[in-house]
């Protein structure tokens, strides 16, 4: 029995089992196909931006492995090691202790990438949503909703501000196909808001380029993009970059903050961590692959897709397949083939493909493309981006279920639920910039606060009383004694800061005596400083 | 200006609302109406179970509070304190650290229950799932997919057992319906696992009386409803309580253990906290009101639905109203025209209704009724069920999307995507029965775990080498040096867990020094304990 294990369930890992599938039909009993993925379906990623939209349901952007692939066994875990010496990936255990470890004879890694927030002087990890899934998708939306439901009744003409104010940071295609969906369901959300004014809603585009889509599309095209963006009410800030995000607002080139609190960043991705891990050769921490889409030099590790560094063609040296759908999708029957010819016979084929064209939505019925040469743009372009994902889509019932969907969005008013998930505990990991108030004297203390980096300054009746610095914590005092913020702490310069829930605060409290006292000695020479204070000393 | 606070978005709250809105619609400008509720949207109950199943859509069984109230202010914040006194009600903060205070004039309390575990030796609150809200029955249908996930490629058999095991607690209207939804679920879904018998799916209902829905429902429909569920394959146990839950048990009249990992109860309900801490006179804990639907004594306040206790008619002293849907949305008209009287002129009116029957959907195409008097069972029941309750969900958009996610259920195929959300981080509190064991050498160590009550036996080689207590901790090792675990740690007699991730821990760790110290050293002298052992001592 021999054992095919395919890491991941985007583009790449699915269609190459979709095709191994088709290829050894008639070998099942010798050959296992195994996918491994952290969720149970298949994201279609173009259709993600919809999903904030409300143009189709949360549900209908993706599809059950299980319904696509019958006859692979889907392992729905996480990865927590690759072992090329001992032919093994371990997984993450589930409703258990106890890891999983399966042995390979072939190994397809098609882990994609993540975002990468290392090159950001700080922030955006903590406080940009990020646009990758579907669950990022789910909590954009709900975001949109929850700040829009909160402006209703705010009467703090700056807290408002905030709340009504979106910032996006990328115009590549992801940025420009959310920020269209951001701005139009902002847009006729409020309206069923007596108490907000449609002007007070603000959209902002941040992109380093003159042009947006820039990479991807013609001049021409881009510049219909921005045209068309800039005349449905979204501002787009050209040659900027959205450098940092603290709760309250957005950084942008390092000094402009804009008052906000949905900052969403669609910067570069890097690949997957894990195969940073991996003795392979490399190339932008992508699998370096030979035409074959073997790893270099490991006859059985492949790679595909985004996590892969793959020539466009044997032809063509110094130039690899760029990270899209489109070749993820035309790499997999090779791959597929490969792999059935590596553990039967046959020959290798090699991967070499030529780019269709591309596609963006721009939201209510706006599209741009560019397809085999042809360029269209318009209420045209929106109706082929339309057909053609439809139309690409895999699974029947996925294809019926979004028609209905875009059906019934021109029939009946979509319903703007927010779906909350219960509570978060535990610890929050925070980022302020120069002058951020963390609260306000009054406030109410539902949070002690840790500074693990930089330092904030103590105010008290509009003067300084002290500054705190690294690896000392506040906020403590009406937390003991459940009192209301007697201090105002505003960062001095940029500072992180571990925030800890009121109640699990507690919690611990209640366990770790020391940690008790070590707060109780603490509270006591701090309320001695205040009262010195106080008394004029 | 005069204001009208309703708290509480259910039944009671939301027809008042709307009662209101028609009632004082030529005084909007000198008459506010303000609705608060925890969630923007009002959640159908009857509905709720449907979506466990899933023959509709998550989202078909809520409609937004906007678009249900066009004149009512909506406040999506939990109510954190109500002052009778000063006539205030006090709203949770929300993206700030503020709390909101309101004045009301007229304050109705529609809070409904929360479920009561109070009578529980323990568990139950811990690890068993409950069924009230939109949230737990996405949590529920959630659970069902990833056991199912998780038990295709499981091979211990133990651990498949539970795993394909469904315990529910309580055989009134709400068990019998979600435990009829649940064995629908596994038992379609397994189908597509060739790695599952279906023999191996056990579904369980505990239900005290020795017949179901025994106190809703004629003896006659109890028994057929028994049968329908038996000849499911669901095992009814009659004269028997669920007492008890631990990760991986349901534990049966303090005794019985029935290996699961999906306990569900749908135990008693008590009235919200916020009511008990007002200065009202109460009755099982609910407000105890006039004819008029007025608190005892308070002219400017008012109870509804759940929370409150109704006479069902002036004229029949002793009477009270059952915590029905029925019952709250017959009562939103009378409160609604008392609150106009107090606020303009002419007559109370006062409450007086008789049931008109009651319904229950046993899944798949079978249901219980009983009408005016007249008894329904089976197919025509369930036409009946769907038809009344499709008629009786506010909003056109709302009946529409219903009736066709209906339609397409019976068409195609529904996809049973699990929507995870993000790890959650933080604490969980654990309960475990005697001799249940927390981990196993050898274990992935994950956790780090504190007792809070009870004890714990540490176990090596199948010896046991000493036991822990009360507020000592243990699991910290394998964490200090991500090591697999050393011992085997079962509960001796049942005890209370407080669990602590491990990527929290060490978060914890690297703030606080004192407590990191500490840690080391006891792992410094248990493990100069444990070689001690080893060497014979």
């Amino acid at each position: 029995m021999k054992r095919i294990v395919i890491l991941g369930g985007g583009f790449g890992g699915v269609y190459t089992a979709l095709h191994l599938e088709k290829l050894l039909k008639k070998h099942k009993d010798s050959i296992e196909i195994i996918l491994v993925n952290r969720e149970n379906y298949f994201t279609y990623q173009p259709m993600l931006a919809e999903v904030v939209g409300g143009s189709i349901d949360i549900l209908d952007s993706v599809t059950c492995l299980r319904s696509l692939l019958k006859h692979t066994s889907i392992y729905i875990r996480d990865v927590t090691e690759i072992n090329i010496d001992k032919q093994t990936v371990s997984l993450s255990p589930n409703f258990s202790h106890k890891e999983l470890t399966i042995k390979y004879d072939h190994l397809v890694l098609g882990l994609g990438t993540v975002t990468d927030f290392r090159t950001s002087p700080g922030g955006l990890a903590e406080h940009a949503l990020p646009f990758k899934d579907l669950s990022d998708a789910v909590s954009l939306r709900n975001r949109i909703i929850d700040v829009i439901e909160t402006a209703a009744q705010e009467t703090d003409p700056v807290e408002r501000r905030a709340l009504l104010t979106f910032v996006v940071g990328g115009g590549g295609f992801s940025g420009v196909e959310v920020v269209a969906e951001i701005n139009d369901l902002a847009r006729k959300k409020v309206k069923a808001y007596k108490s907000i004014d449609p002007k007070e809603i603000r959209v902002i585009l941040v992109h380093s380029k003159d042009r947006l889509v820039d990479k991807e599309l013609s001049p021409s095209l881009g510049d219909y993009c921005g045209k068309l963006l800039q005349k449905r009410g979204i501002e787009v800030m050209f040659g900027s970059r959205l450098t940092s995000a603290t709760p309250n607002e957005a950084i942008i080139d390092e000094k402009m903050r804009v008052k906000s609190k949905t900052v969403v960043s669609t910067v570069p991705s890097i690949a997957n961590p894990l195969i940073e891990a991996l003795d392979l050769e490399k190339e932008y921490g992508k699998v370096k692959c030979d035409s074959y889409l073997n790893a270099l030099g490991k006859k059985n590790i492949w790679a595909i897709g985004d996590c892969a560094f793959i020539p466009v063609s044997p032809k063509k040296a110094g130039e690899y397949s760029p990270p899209t759908a489109q070749f993820a999708t035309r790499q997999a029957p090779i791959l597929a083939h490969n792999i059935k010819t590596s553990l039967l016979t046959g020959n290798k084929k090699t991967f070499t493909f030529k780019s269709l064209g591309q596609m963006a939505a721009l939201g209510h019925k706006r599209a741009v493309a560019e397809i085999l040469g042809i360029k269209l743009s318009g209420i045209l372009a929106w109706f082929v981006w339309r057909f053609i994902y439809l139309m690409k889509i895999p699974g029947v019932s996925a294809k019926f279920r979004i028609a209905l969907s875009w059906f019934l969005d021109m029939l009946i008013p979509t319903e703007t639920v927010q779906l909350k998930s219960k509570p978060k505990k535990g610890f929050d990991n925070l980022h302020y910039a120069d002058g951020d108030a963390i609260f306000h004297a009054g406030d109410t203390g539902d949070f002690l606060y840790i500074i693990t980096k930089g330092k904030v300054d103590v105010i008290k009746n509009g003067e300084k009383i002290t500054s705190l610095h690294e690896g000392e914590y506040f906020g403590e005092m009406a937390l003991l004694s459940e009192k209301k913020r007697t201090a105002t702490i505003k960062a001095s310069g940029p500072c992180k800061i571990l925030a800890i829930k009121k109640d699990d605060f507690n919690v611990l409290m209640t366990h770790f005596e020391d940690l008790k006292k070590n707060f109780e000695r603490t509270e006591e020479s701090r309320k001695k400083g205040s009262n010195r204070k106080a008394e004029g000393e």
